[in-house]
């Protein structure tokens, strides 16, 4: 396997695109990739695009081709592909193979999602298309319904509290004022928090992350390329891909996703690192209590402790391990298929010491993007490099 | 790149699944697949699943996962790909990928679509999908509308005549009676193909494939896994995808698709045949004119000859290049990402002497697979292995 290169980076702002169609969105933000990358767009040989429900939601699939015709790019084989909520983090891994594998020496990653047009109701029943609709499904069940039940039983077993999960909260709203392309960045405190609308216990309004339009999109190239690039260029040490059972009956221990720490053990695995020796991490906080979860399944806070580092501002910029400064899910946004490739845009502005909420001498970052009941998940790591 | 054998098949009949889920679908399928190719289910390190419709259609997604689930894989990287009507091969292409690149010694491609429980209004606006809804799908157009158009262009620079296109119906709805995975063969004249309902002038009823539920599924191995393998395999000799314009008014000519042109000559190439070289051909009939336009593209037959050819019977089993011996879309079925398979699942057949439909001494055989408005194609050109 060739070493591959993040050549170009490109996003919309998360929130709300009312004016703009879901190809449309997704063509802003690749298009913007490739300009940056100075990579000329003849030679992008595939392209690969994540998103979860465009057919439900705006009545438009075949968007990886639709995206090429707007860019502009050869007649080269373009897919959609689709893991729920981490389908995102699945493009780029398919991208990145692409290159790695010598198919071709540029790629293309696009994620985009269009979910603020549709009612409540139309929104839920999409998201619930990622769960096992005969078991978990029928049951009446929601994500929402899903990480209370997680949150209750990390409080029983960790003594996980609200002001633990609420220090999670707090920090990925203020990560998210800093960031020109977060959603909802807000200055909100425990008391505020406490007070928001119970959406299912113990899960408030602010320990869900919203639902969101945007698109983001990464340009990869073989490393023999860095000579022709535009811009600076961050290595690709890992991707792993797994999945888990799609059934929460099939998870005999809701404190924890088997995808995320597999997907974790073979990401380290394939970069020759530890977790210690991550500098910050974006992960997938798409429910405040989710955030804690994660950040032990990963390894980079020990099991049980989630809470109490973030209580304890352990994994904020400035802290032990950074955790989403870009504001992660909660506040910077969650459109879907987009989610995982925001992240790596991200943090390839943190490894070239661009980022707004910047970590002081990042040099490896880790992204984590998890489907569903944790039936997908992705773990990238990536490297600046130096000069 | 690494040799790829096809060392298992399945597959369900085409038709009407009303008592079974979705994901059951693709399990019996797969299961199939994996027991006949006798490699361990845990050996497994792919899985590619092609589906185009079924979150509007049935308010599932992460199939892939679920059916990896079912099938007890181990926690492999589980991907569902959509390219509309093609979402069959590009799985099967990245399966193939998979196994090439060293990536894993054994890859399962699954197709799968459940349709037929939808009213007709709901089935055409999930098809629609697969147009550009910005510019054909707000002008009104259907599937039947485009390729009735291209029907009648066809006609005015050829002079295409209705009974040749009728002699491609006759020819696939015979070959469908001898296969017992087809959804409707039958014996079916000129007259009474003129007599059936007009759809969409001059698409009559029998020129259109059917509405059907189904599955196929293939297991691909590196080629130093023979040894180990229950039943007779096939080499893939090449693999290829493209992509054409996903919008109608980005065909300069309607009597060709570029995509298919283009993914031809690049499985020629990689395989280092020519068209010549091919003893039958699995296309993408999903009406009547398709089979036509395919062949041409394909290069199998002459520019324009493609109504002579039908109505001269050389495209019979027996003639000089079979077209669709399986009964291809219009009577096997379409049930969209399993087309693809299913298309190599017959040629496996055919290339180890087993179809009931068997073109005699069966070599090589080229699959086609195409869609939206030409929007993604695959062509994969597979071979016979001799002891």
């Amino acid at each position: 396997m060739r070493q591959v290169l993040i050549a170009g980076i490109g996003s919309t702002p998360f929130g709300r695109h009312s004016e703009i169609a879901i190809q449309s969105l997704a063509i802003r933000a690749a298009d913007a990739a490739i300009r940056e990358s100075g990579i000329d767009r003849k030679q992008v040989g595939a392209l690969y695009l994540g998103n979860f429900v465009s057919g439900p939601l705006t009545g438009q699939e075949v968007l990886a081709g639709l995206v090429a015709d707007g860019l502009g790019l050869g007649q080269i084989p373009c897919t959609k592909v689709e893991g729920a909520c981490a389908s995102g983090g699945i493009a780029f891994r398919h991208a990145y193979l692409a290159v790695a594998s010598g198919m071709c020496d540029a790629a293309l990653a696009v994620g985009v999602e269009k979910m603020t047009h549709a009612d409540t109701a139309t929104t839920t029943a999409a998201l619930n298309c990622a769960m096992d609709n005969r078991s978990d499904g029928i049951s009446g069940l929601t994500f929402p319904g899903l990480f209370g039940l997680a949150w209750q039983i990390h409080a029983e077993r960790y003594g996980t509290s609200r002001d633990q999960v609420s220090a999670v909260v707090s920090k990925n709203k203020a990560n998210g004022l800093l960031n020109p392309l977060a959603q909802m960045g807000a200055n909100v405190g425990a008391d505020q928090i406490l007070q928001s609308p119970l959406i299912c216990d113990p899960l408030r309004l602010y320990d869900c992350c919203p639902t969101s339009d945007g698109a983001a999109a990464l340009l990869l190239v073989a490393a023999d390329k860095r000579a022709e690039l535009a811009s600076s260029p961050v290595a690709v040490m890992a991707s792993a891909q797994t999945r888990g059972s799609a059934r929460i009956a099939g998870h005999p221990d809701l404190c924890t996703f088997d995808a995320t720490v597999m997907a974790a053990q073979a990401a380290y695995a394939q970069a020759g690192i530890s977790a210690k020796d991550v500098d910050f991490v974006e992960l997938h906080d798409c429910f405040s209590i989710a955030e804690i979860i994660d950040t032990e399944d990963l390894g980079i806070v020990p099991r049980g402790h989630g809470g109490g580092y973030a209580l304890e501002g352990r994994t904020r910029v400035g802290g032990d391990i950074p955790v989403n400064p870009s504001g992660g899910l909660l506040s910077k946004g969650h459109p879907v298929g987009a989610t995982g490739l925001g992240q790596i845009y991200e943090s390839v502005l943190q490894l070239r010491g661009q980022h707004p909420n910047q970590v002081r001498d990042a040099a490896i970052g880790l992204t984590h993007n998890l489907g569903g009941t944790g039936v997908a998940c992705t773990v990238n790591i990536l490297k600046r490099i130096d000069a």
